[in-house]
């Protein structure tokens, strides 16, 4: 009896520790060490995502004239910040409190669930932040369609009911698992994020209206931008930003699958933004016989957000045509939106919304799981509900308190008339 | 015997093995990995506090006139230099080589000793690293305040022995585990760093008065700055750099339970940072009925320095009263120093020094492990300390070398008397 | 027979266990941990210096005059796209396909095999991003150089030629095992990246000859940049970026001794570049009685090129030492550029050519596997090649296409003639 203990005892010791050798030959990080590393990809993504509020910020202050530049600033800040606080107070359970295959997620303030962390993988804090960071992402792009005439304060109600409502809830329904997830795949919200944001924009761009004088005479009139380099450096921003966008959208990294995962979506998404480039560089030397420059700028972007519904999928090539077309696009519809009297300032409308149409429907090109239509449905209810409730929005708060600098304002410039200062004080302009 | 010897062996080893087992049930990065995420923690975090030099930067030289563009440059990218030097010379070991309850750290030059690193579980350059940047932003902060009339080479006099000497020797009472650390909490540095910079920059606008004209005949003179598209991005630079600063400042990463105290330390820092913008921007409405895009620039920094004495304990909405008072510090604070006659070109006293305080005095509403008048001793100890010293050095330096540019000098701007150049020579100034 | 076998089985299992304990004092992590943290150095150090694009584009904007500022932004988010794409297309196997003491490497469009990346300990994108970016930053240099001279498309095809084929083959010699691989070093870059650019910006002076007016009447006429803060935020970036540049090149992070060795090169990198700044700080105020915050600018990045060659093995007074000859040849060279009529817009030559020279022949300094005539045969090798190679192309440039902008073109300032916009559009210009 004894002795068949021992061996007993023995064998299964043995059996254990073989299976623990086995395990050792199949390298699997420790738990301790994926929810690190998973937490970790979230803080550095989120890091530089929110670092892109700057390049929203600089490449609009960059493509504006000097008489509005500071009020750039002021709403890029404000906005980041009114996103934190509603981000905290209704958006995050709104996206992730929906029940599966549901509309609404619920009404409720956030609070950092630790106990979840240990079963989710990640610190419940870090994925957090790296939501919050996108929510100020979609409202950046608003910001730049309507610069020059919208008010600070109307602008930044509207802020508030975007990321505190608007986005939180189309997002639930995909990444809340809500009624879309289904049959809609948006890796890191080509049309969750940019589109929305581009909606947004064009809903207030039409209520708003063009700048005075900007198609006086039945003409297109540029209103060059103040401070090319500005907007330059801005561009960079968000290309670096976006490393973070896509990458952490990934979701984890402490598995080789993931790492291997993340380093591929970080080269399609440079790879993107490089064809995007690189095709606005030849179609604007081609159609205008020079090189334009906001065009090649918003090139990138372009590529950028046509790569971003699915940044892991994609061979190069087809990254490099996606991105590609989304040159074309924002090569093609910058003077199409002139065309239809649609005033956007920093082209954001083609670059967000369209690419992201662009980008979202290419899907299926590279991943077999997902449908044409599933997709097209997406970009259509996503759409409809994002323009529908961003008009209400903008033309409550139109019949409300108004949006619009009269002509006096506008004409002398934000700056002065919102804020009583000049963002470049002392540099005599033209 | 035989028999006894199998059963007890293999009794062992089926106990190891479960207890073994056990182990892997609660997840435990291995020493290895622990070691490797600490240090990459100070690394990166390493990196974007590196950047604040270029975020001050940014913001001082948006917020001087152009004429002294230039030279706050210079100052900027040479008192970083300087740091770094100083703190290898002497600050490195005068922090940490304080014995227990000390005073004073050790006069020997810092070189990494790889052996200890395995004891204290991070590479040990990664430390020093860590460190020499949160003396150098110690340093940016006095170059703000004594923008457009200090000479150079005297500030670079002070900022070697600030970053050298008064730095370290108070840090070594608390982070040191001199004889502050018992009584006093100061996570981050809203002390140690913030108020120490703030202490300095305070001295040294005494010793050197304010700018000619600044306040003539009894009124404030605004000096608008030359580039608020600058200051903005040097501020979202800042903000950026915050996550590292903060973030770092929890020491290690490699284990779960320091994952999501980092991760929490993120979410705090930027909801402090937002509730700073939003009280600035609503504060200035109310008060000046306009917005005042430099007090919310403040705003967000006044918000990051209130919790960065304790951004890991504090519940979100204690984050945001403590964010939000240093938002309306800064917005009171910046006009009373005006009335003092107190010359700080960017607002870092307000910013720094008092949101400084405030951070460090209200760690016991979120920490129950800190007292008030624990807080209270380190920052009048300290505060004595670094104004007492930071004035004698101001002090020798004018009666020796003199600190004032001369009127001649400050009328043309430092950029043509102590460089001999132009920040912005092509572009006409009013 | 049973009992043997059981005090066997028990025996081995307890030894097993023994050695298992064992190998847990000495800590490893595990397979799967040292590949995320190999990839994740990768993706980060990626990252920044993948934004050293955004640095070396606004340094070189603030240092040309604002005519020609807009084209220098053209040029530099249109020569790191070029870059990517040429990478993918022939770069990187030309690279890394050189056989064991080869001379070229393959023509072969790269693709990622993940099972070799099982091999090599990372994913295959990482490297190839990491990689990318590096050839990216060469091309960045020849752009200052060149400026406000140079017409876009031939220097775009030169960036294409230069990305795609001429550092690649000269990289593969090193980096890609082949025959200068046994007796030269070259840790991340003096000679391969910065010299290779620096050689290709010479060769394109030489062949472009200097601006109109610059060394009229056999005297120097300064051009001063029309954004110094511009080029000073540039610079930081540029730092930034470089601690990805040096530390990523350790290639792994996974392990302790892998952790250690990125610190110390973190630190090594931030002293010689502290040095340089130094030493350019004290040498211009002597030689000139006021400091050149330009000279400044190019002295970290003196110091940095000159630690490139070997950031990790020198003691911390031996970088100092060495960042502080490269911030010394900075001051020197600029002059004697000058005094050779070689216009060089930037600096880039001293900077990158001169002290990537300087950083490779001192690496056996510190590190004695390496030998001065190994170091000086991998220079003039590596030297004629690059040197040659881009002369040959530039010739060919020049009596094709043409690559210099005609006398009036050059007057009204590229942006004007090559986009037909200007940068700052709204500021009067002197």
């Amino acid at each position: 009896m004894i002795k068949k203990q021992a061996v007993f005892a023995a064998t299964l010791a043995a059996l254990v520790l073989a299976s623990s050798a086995y395990a050792q030959d199949t390298p699997v990080a420790s738990d301790a060490s994926v929810f690190v590393f998973n937490t970790t990809l979230f803080l550095i993504s989120g890091m530089v995502v929110m670092f892109m509020a700057a390049g929203f910020c600089m490449l609009e202050v960059g493509l504006v004239r000097s008489k509005n530049a500071a009020t750039i600033c002021v709403k890029n800040i404000a906005l980041y910040s009114i996103a934190g606080i509603m981000v905290w107070l209704f958006g995050y359970n709104l996206i992730y409190g929906v029940a599966e295959g549901g509309v609404f997620g619920t009404l409720k303030i956030w609070g950092a669930d630790d106990a979840d962390a240990l079963g989710t993988g990640y610190a419940a804090s870090a994925d957090w932040y790296f939501q919050m960071v996108f929510v100020a992402t979609a409202a950046s792009i608003v910001s730049g369609t309507l610069a020059e005439r919208v008010k600070l304060w109307p602008f930044l109600l509207f802020v508030a009911v975007l990321t505190g409502f608007i986005y939180p809830i189309q997002a639930g329904w995909v990444w809340g698992a809500g009624f879309l997830d289904a049959r809609f795949d948006d890796f890191a919200g080509s049309t969750l994020v940019h589109s929305t944001g581009g909606w947004a924009a064009l809903a207030g761009a039409l209520v708003l209206g063009a700048r005075k004088g900007k198609y006086e005479g039945g003409r297109v009139h540029p209103f060059p931008g103040s401070s090319l380099p500005l907007a330059t450096l801005g561009t960079f921003i968000l290309w670096l930003g976006w490393f973070g966008f896509n990458g952490g959208s990934q979701l984890a990294l402490g598995t080789i699958d993931d790492a291997i995962a993340v380093a591929k979506i970080f080269v399609n998404t440079n790879m993107a933004a490089c064809a995007g480039v690189v095709t606005a560089l030849a179609l604007t030397q081609l159609l205008y016989k020079k090189v334009d420059l906001t065009i090649v700028l918003n090139g990138a972007i372009g590529g950028l957000v046509s790569i971003t519904a699915e940044p892991l999928q994609p061979e190069i090539y087809q990254t490099i045509l996606i991105g590609a077309v989304g040159g074309a696009i924002v090569t093609f519809a910058v003077p199409l939106l002139d065309k239809l009297k649609i005033d956007d300032v920093v082209g954001a409308i083609p670059a967000h919304l369209f690419c992201g149409i662009w980008g979202t429907l290419i899907v299926p090109l590279s991943n077999k799981d997902v449908t044409f239509f599933g997709q097209l449905t997406g970009v259509v209810v996503i759409g409809a509900f994002v323009f529908t409730a961003s008009m209400l929005v903008w033309l409550a708060l139109k019949y409300s308190m108004g949006i619009r600098a009269n002509d006096h304002d506008e004409r002398i410039g934000l700056d002065k008339s919102e804020l009583g200062l000049e963002a470049y004080p002392e540099f005599v302009s033209t």
